[in-house]
C-alpha cells in the first residue's frame, strides 16, 4: 500500500501517521520527494481500511499494490480451480461447458421439450428461473418452488444438472435440495448477506457480476462466498452497464483473459442477457469461445414472442443448434473440447 | 406504447401481432410510413412485457409512451407526499430534514458524543449504520443489533428519530423496533425480495438509488414497496458511478427537479457517500439545497482518522456545523425552513 | 417520428405543433390516449430537429422511428460496401484485412524491419502514426511529415498499403500522397471540420469509433464523409469508456452484428487500444475474427519497453505470427479467408 | 511514481528496469515486499511515460503521485488565477460572470432583443453560436462569419463582451478579430491541433471537459494551451456522458470545488447543454452558485421552439431574470457578487 502526503504535511503529522499504521504490524518504508512524501507499507494489507487513512487530512492519496483479495487470488493459488457440478467438471482443461434453457421455467411440457432440444445439440446443464428479479412489480414472477420442482424431474429424464438462480437466502434449504448450481444474480452480487448465506451452502455458485461492478469487486463478492465455506464458485459475465443503447448492455469479453490472470476460478459468459437480443447471440458466444471462455449460459425458447420473460434474446432450437456447431469448431482451434 | 415494424413485414405478420396485443385488451392504431409501419397502444400497458414484442422477430423496436410506474407517478397523484418519520414531517412545504450522524455506530461514548453535537448544530434525525454492507469480507461489518440498542437509546435522550440500514429482510421486526425510517441503501436497490417485505414494513423507508441504476429504475423499485402496502418511501440520491475516479462516485443533483417532476415522493441528498471526500460535502449540500432537495444524510465522525468506517468522507462536528448555518441561508432564498 | 403530449395540453396547443409539423411537409395521424396524446409523423424526418420540437412546453417526449442517417443506412443500400485500399478490397466476402506495425513511426531501420516482419507472418496493411494525438503535451508528439515519408518508402518496398492518423485538415495534401488509407481517431471522431474535408479525399478513410460515442453518432459522422462526397469509408471500433478500470477501454465486440445490421459499410477491430494491454489482444482479436469482424488493426512492436508510445499494449513479432495462425483458423470456421 | 513488479520478478530484471529509469535522471528508491517489489520514483517524472514502463513485461502496475500537469497545477502556483475578458474578470473573488444568449445566432432583430434583455436582467457577456458542432450533418450548421460579425455588432451596442465557439483553428484570425471569449467546445477538448492554436491566441480560451473526460485530462488539455503560450483558460463543466437518459448529459457539480482544489484556472458551468432540458437550468444553476462556480453560461431564446438549435434547454427572457434574481440572493450567502 502507497500513500502520498500532501506537499505542507508536518513531520508531527507524519510522525501521527506512521505510528498509527505501526498498529497494522505491517513493515514501513518513507521516500521524500521534492513537494509529497510517500509512505510504503509491506506486509499483510488486507485488513487496513482505505478510508480510515484517507480520513487523516493531510493524505493526499492512498493506492492499494497489492490486490484486496487472497482466497481467490491466483497469486497464492497458481492452479486452476476445477468446479465440479453433479460431475460435470468446469474450468481448467475440462470442455466447455454449456447451459441452455428458457429464461423462466413456464409449464412442463415446454420444457420437457426444451431439455431435449438442448440436450440434444449438447448442452451439459439445464438452466431455468424459478425466481425471477424483474424490474417491474407488474411482470411474471416465477413459478416460484414448483419452477424448481419441474427442473428436478428434467434433470432426472435427460441427466442434465440445473442452474437456476437463488434471490433470498431463507430459500438456500429448497435451492440445495432441487438444484445443482446456484446462481446468483447481477442485482445480488453485492448482497453480502444472501453471499455469506451461500458460503455455507453444499452446492456450487454461479456468481455473475453486477452489470455496474468492476472486476475487483466481482472478485471481493466471491471472496466473500469462499471465506464464509464454499470455495465451489463459478464466474459469470452478463455485460455491464454504458452510455450506449444499441443493445441492453456491453457485453466485456476482456474479462475472459483478465479474470484467468487474476483469479483460479472458472469464468462462464452469459450473451443472452448481455445483449437482450437473440440477433447477437450466436456471434457473442463464438466471441466467447475464440477468447478461452470455460462456459457459456444461453437462453433457449422456441417461441420467443410466447415467453414469459426475455422473449427478445432467446435462441430457437434451430438457430442453438447451428450455434453448438459452431462453437464446437472454434473450441477445437483454441483446443478445447466442446 | 409505440411499436415500429421492419421494413420488410408482411401483412400477415401484422395481422399475427395485432391479433397478439389485442389480447391485452388495449386500443390499437396502425401508421403506415413508406418502409416502416408503427403500431401504437393506448390504454393500460403497464403490464406488457416490452420483451414479449421484442421477440416477434420482424419488431424493429418498442417504445413506451407512458411511465410504466404507476403509484409514484405524479401524473396519477399531483400533490407531494409528506412522510412523517416519528412525526417529523419531510418533503412538501416542510423544513429540509438534517440527518447526521457516524458511518458506523461504533460505542456508545462516541455515538453519544455525535447525537449531542449533531442536535445542537440542528439536525432532525439520527444516522448510524449498525449493519455495514462492505466490499470487502475483511472489513468491519458493524455492531448489529447492538448498535441498532444504542441508536435507540440516543434517540430517547436526544428526541432524534433514527435512520439505519436494512440488509435482511429477516432483521425486519429488529428494524421495526429500534428504528424510525428504515434504509435500503445502494446495491440493494434491486433486491426485491428485501423490497417487498418491506412493504409490509410499519415504518417509512429510505430508498437510496443504486449507483448504476436509472431514474426510471429507482421508481420501480419504489413501485415495489408501494404495492406491497407500504406508500412512506423517501427516495435517496447518493451518486451514480462514471468514469471519473477523482470523486467515489458523481453525485447527480439534477435528479432533484427530475424526480419531483415525475413522482409524489420526497428526495434526499447523501453527499457523503456521493463524493467520499469530507472536502467536498459541504459545497454539495449548499448546491443540493439550492436545487430543492427535502432533506440531507451526513456523515459526522469528529475523528475521522479513527473511524471504522468510512472517515474519509466524514465531516468534524465543527465542518458540520459550519455548513448547517450556511445551509440555513440558502434554504431561506428558496423559500424552505431548515 | 412520435411525439408525445403532456396529459394537459389543450386543443389549441395541439393545432399550434400540428401546424408547425406540416411545415415540414410529413404526414401527420394523431392517437388520443386516455391521458397522453401520440402524434405519429411519417415521411422524410430527416432535417426535424427533434430539439426544436421539444422546445414546445406541452411537449413530453420525443422519439425517432427511422435512424436518422440515410447514405449509410443498409435499409436504402441492401449490399455490403466494399472499400479498396490501393487494390485490398475490405468488406463483404473479401478476406479479413489485417493492419499491423508500431504505434508511432520512429526511426527506419526499426520500421523496415517491422515491416518486414509484419509482412511475413500475413499482414497486408502496414500501420504507423506520423502524427500523435497525446493526453500531455511532454509526450512525444510524432515525427511528422518524415514519418509518413517512412511508411510511404516501406510500402514501395514491401508492396503494404499504408494506414496512418490524420489530425488536421490542413495536412490533407500530404496525407493523400503518402498513406493509402486516413484514419481519423477517436478523440477526432465528431470534429466535423476535419470530417467535411475528408469528404473531398481521393483516398478511403477509417473511421474510428469516439471512446465514448454511441454507435448512432459514430454513423452520424460517417454520414458527414459520405454526404461531402467520400463514399470509401471503414468504421474501426477501439472501445469504449467505462467505469472498469482493470483495461484501458471495454472493447465492444457487439458492435459487429450491430454494426452490419445497421450499415452496409465495413468494420475493424483495434484490439491494441481498446485494451492497452498486450497479453489480452490475442484473446481479443481471435473473438473479433468468431464475431464476424472485416479487419484488424493491430501494433506490434519487437522491444516494447523501448517504444516511443503505447510499448504496453504492443505484440512482439513472434506474438503477432502466432495471432495470425490462430486467426487463420477461426476465419476459416466463420467462413472467411485471412 | 510507483512502479509494481510482478512475484516473479528476477534480479536481472530489476537491475535492467532500474538502469532504464536512472536515465530519466529521477531519484529511485526499492521497497520490497513479501511477494511483491515496489519501486519509488522522486524527482521531474512528467515527461515519463506510463506506458513504457508497463510495455516492461515483469512490470504488474503502475502509477503516478504527482499530477501531470504542471502548469495549470495549483501545487505550483497556489493562487487564483484571474483572466479579464475584454475588461471582464473572472476568478477569485470577482463577481460570477454570467454569459448568456442564444445556442446560435439565428438574425440580427433577434440577436439585438436577446442581447438587451440579458444584459437587462444582469448578464455581463454575450453567448451565441456561429459555427455549431452538430451530430447530423442534416442539421443548421451556423452562419459563419455573418454570425460572427453580428455578435460584434451586439457587443458594441451593448457593452457585453463575446463568447463564441471555434470549431477551426484556420479561423483563428476572424475570432481574434470578433470574439473576446474563445470557446473550444466538449467534442474538441482533445483536439490538440486546435489546442496548440489557440495557446498562440491573444484572446482569452472558454474549455468546456469532454463529455467523457475525466478531470485530469481536461486539465492536461488546458495545459496544451498554457505551453502553447496562452494562460488565459477558463474551465467550462458541461455535463458528461453517463447510463442515465432522463437527462442529456449529467452535470457534475462537484467539479467545482475539485477544480479548484487541483488548479488555479476559474470554473465556469454550462447547465443548459448538461441537461438538455430549460426546466432543470435554473435549479442547476443555483446549485453551481452555491456550490461556488466561478461564472455560469446560460441559453436563453425567448421562442425556443423556433430557435434553429437546441430550444428545448433554452430559457426564456421572463425566466431568466427570475433565475438571476434568486441567484444574486444566492451568491449572497457564499460570499460572492453577481
Amino acid at each position: 500500500m502507497i500513500i502520498t502526503l500532501n506537499e505542507h504535511t508536518t513531520e508531527q503529522q507524519k510522525t501521527e501517521i506512521i505510528s498509527y499504521l505501526k498498529s497494522y504490524g505491517v513493515n514501513i518504508s518513507v521516500i521524500e520527494g521534492t513537494m509529497l512524501s510517500v509512505i510504503g507499507l509491506v506486509g499483510d494489507t488486507f485488513s487496513i481500511d482505505i478510508k480510515s487513512i484517507q480520513a487523516f487530512h493531510f493524505v493526499k492519496d492512498v493506492q492499494r499494490i497489492a490486490e484486496p483479495y487472497k482466497k481467490v487470488n491466483r497469486m497464492f493459488h497458481p492452479l486452476d480451480s476445477i468446479v465440479a457440478v453433479d460431475g460435470i467438471k468446469i474450468g481448467g482443461d475440462n470442455p466447455i461447458a454449456v447451459m441452455a434453457g428458457p429464461c423462466s421455467v413456464e409449464n412442463e411440457m415446454l420444457l420437457d421439450e426444451t431439455a431435449f432440444e438442448v440436450k440434444r445439440a449438447g448442452a451439459t446443464l439445464l438452466r431455468g428461473g424459478a425466481y425471477k428479479p424483474r424490474t417491474s412489480p407488474y411482470s411474471f414472477q416465477g413459478l416460484g418452488i414448483e419452477g424448481l420442482k419441474l427442473l428436478k424431474a428434467m434433470k432426472e429424464k435427460y441427466q442434465l444438472p440445473i442452474v437456476s438462480e437463488i434471490m433470498d437466502g431463507n430459500l438456500l434449504p429448497e435451492f440445495e435440495k432441487y438444484v445443482d448450481l446456484i446462481q446468483v444474480g447481477a442485482r445480488n452480487m453485492q448482497n453480502y448477506q444472501l453471499l455469506k448465506a451461500l458460503g455455507k451452502a453444499q452446492k456450487p455458485i454461479l456468481l455473475k457480476r453486477g452489470f455496474s461492478n468492476t472486476i475487483e469487486e466481482w472478485l471481493m463478492s466471491a471472496e466473500y462466498i469462499v471465506t464464509s465455506g464454499n470455495s465451489n464458485v463459478i464466474l459469470c459475465e452478463r455485460g455491464i452497464r454504458t452510455f450506449e443503447t444499441a443493445t441492453r448492455n456491453t457485453l466485456d469479453l476482456s474479462v475472459i483473459p483478465i479474470v484467468k490472470r487474476k483469479t483460479h476460478l472458472p469464468i462462464v459468459i452469459d450473451p443472452s442477457h448481455a445483449t437482450g437480443d437473440w440477433r447477437l447471440v450466436e456471434a457473442m458466444s463464438l466471441a466467447a469461445i475464440a477468447a478461452g471462455t470455460d462456459g457459456l449460459i444461453i437462453e433457449v425458447h422456441n417461441h420467443p414472442e410466447k415467453a414469459l420473460s426475455d422473449g427478445a434474446q432467446s435462441l430457437t432450437y434451430q438457430n442453438f443448434a447451428k450455434l453448438m456447431e459452431k462453437g464446437r469448431q472454434i473450441a477445437q482451434v483454441v483446443g478445447r473440447k466442446f
